[in-house]
């Protein structure tokens, strides 16, 4: 009886508490990703990806937290097909951060170029976002124009992620003579973009999520 | 009340307004696309590739207007998710289409293979027979056998388009002996084979809608 | 009236078959990519892959055949979107198996590593487990535990197949002057690990089906 009386009841709460974990692991892993990129020492980087690799399974663990309530629980929050939307696309951002930072540490470059803090920083700015977006999802009944700003300041982001490593690309292309480091240093700041593309994702999840309640 | 009235009415004539309109955009980009394979000006890419963006955001506007119906009708023509599957696919076609001119401008490849041109031969057809698909669709009661003429030939286009790029790569990495071209030329053409085989899965979804409904 | 009676009938027995149908599918194809990766003769690479397309043509059939069921049977053993994912994917492990052996045909590297055995290996085990755990969700109301072996399985061949593909990368740049070479070995090998991601996001889709159904 208990147990189904726990089934009915409403875990809005606990849905809230996870996905803002997730977005601070997202956040505290971007920190750590501006570390890796700022340094010019790969061993050191080598070093901060042993922390990454500890955040991005703390980020899946979360998520499947979160997948699990969804099939356990007869009342959600919001449809459920958007939270668990929400869940992945949060984890596929910490995912694509770590993914930066274990390309570099196995591909070893020769540099880090300038671009990468620069895409570090749009990542930082997206985390950010990213935790006042959740936060306000929570209580998003009172300032739907907030939570719509955080969505267009992440389409913003991206956008600029998009500039700036579209800039890098052709600026590699005319003077990296070197078709190992060109690949090397393209691939990796690549997925920094990608980070940045997910997390405007998950503000159009959130935007969803406010058309449909609102 | 009025408001309650008009979520209630079929919306249908308006979301196949908008389908259309993103079939004639892909459409529109097809052709553009083939002036920009056809010349061996990168300068005169360059300047095409301004209305390709334009009609990329025009795409993407256009795809977010029917989420945004999804959102807010009670009553659609199918079921939500396949509606909503239909636009985002459609808007895949129109990203590779625009990813490979893109391709163009920031790789500057010294010269354009005589295969862009039979890949982009193939994505105007592909456009061509989802501008056509979807409207049966808006009639599909009456011809399901057309429709699934359209759905037939978008896999042969497919298919094709699969066998050209291949053949391409194939002769790529058997006479391009300069690495970093080999790579440009080599992502450049991919994007068009992906069109195609996301013009494909518009069919599939098609497909998918006719049999539930007829 | 026999066909509604028929439409109505729980389907079963019809779904198991087509998903056994898929799983052995891949296991007779992870058998044939063995072959390819063993012998160092790309002739005969050339000639196996005859096989290895008519069987993920077929997979690509039964997968369809999925999904015509599902769009027809008013009743399904589980969650329609959770059955048509698991087809999907089962395809997407065939499809991967798939575009490496094509790569070897197409990019005819100078050599097939170590690491391709090691990992092909890995994807032996994978599809193995795989029959095994879509065999026992046919019973899964009995064993429970069991299904939940195969599931951790899964995720243990993934991690090994990563850390294999990851250190075969990490060898790949600091030996291979070659960069065309290079990139050959690196996208070959690549889908041999994307082909255990697959498997076990399958293992993760049917977790999903056990929470929801014991």
């Amino acid at each position: 009886m208990n147990r189904l009386f726990d089934k009915l009841k409403p875990k809005e709460n606990r849905f809230f508490l996870l996905l803002k974990e997730m977005t601070a692991i997202i956040e505290s892993t971007a920190n750590v990703l501006m570390e890796c990129v700022k340094t010019q020492n790969i061993q050191q980087v080598a070093e901060l990806f042993g922390a990454i690799k500890e955040q991005k399974h703390h980020s899946a663990v979360t998520r499947d937290k979160i997948y699990e309530e969804l099939n356990t629980s007869f009342i959600t929050p919001f449809d459920r097909e958007d939270i668990s939307h929400l869940a992945s696309t949060l984890d596929d951002v910490e995912d694509m951060i770590n993914k930066c930072v274990k390309r570099i540490t196995i591909y070893k470059p020769k540099r880090i170029p300038a671009a990468a803090i620069e895409l570090a920083r749009l990542v930082g700015d997206a985390a950010q976002c990213l935790t006042q977006a959740v936060e306000e999802l929570d209580t998003f009944k009172k300032h739907p124009a907030v939570i719509n700003g955080y969505v267009e300041k992440l389409a913003d982001i991206e956008r600029k992620s998009d500039e700036t490593y579209e800039a890098f690309v052709i600026d590699l292309f005319e003077n990296e003579k070197d078709a190992i480091e060109l690949l090397k240093l393209k691939e990796t700041l690549k997925e920094l973009e990608r980070a940045t593309d997910a997390a405007r994702a998950v503000g159009r999840i959130i935007r969803t999520i406010v058309v449909k309640y609102s």
